[in-house]
């Protein structure tokens, strides 16, 4: 059994208004020091081992459904997990 | 400066349907050997040093803003940059 942690984020050059509105809300909450802010995505799967490589099987995942390579990045971490 | 990283998930006994679908997605795409799947979000902060506390900053941005911690968890990681 594998635990994969999926970080998505938007390109470096793309706009991130939802960010933008959340740097503005802390700013009116007196947090003044946040300077910027960047708000992308976070999943967390469990997959069974099988005969397939499980940093193929992900990488697949995220290129064909997880993320939207046009606009986004990617980058995971797979932990193996060894039931009891 | 501080680079903050916060991550939000839904806690452990409430629904995620966006999961859910993303799983069923991916069980289409023959990729059956994954059994659960938990969508949250990311954010990446980028701040200023003051006479704050960080780390009391942080959670109450956390508390008061970025997370509803009725439903959802979140933890951070604060990493300091040294300007070159």
């Amino acid at each position: 059994m594998y635990k994969v942690k999926v970080f998505i984020t938007l390109r470096e050059n793309v706009l991130d208004p939802q960010g933008t509105a959340v740097e503005s809300a802390l700013h009116s909450m007196s947090f003044e020091a946040v300077r910027d802010v960047r708000i992308g995505k976070y999943m967390e799967l469990t997959i069974e081992k099988t005969d397939q490589d499980i940093d193929d099987a992900v990488k697949e995942m995220c290129e064909r459904l997880l993320a939207n390579t046009v606009i986004e990045d990617y980058r995971y971490e797979i932990e193996e997990v060894v039931a009891l």
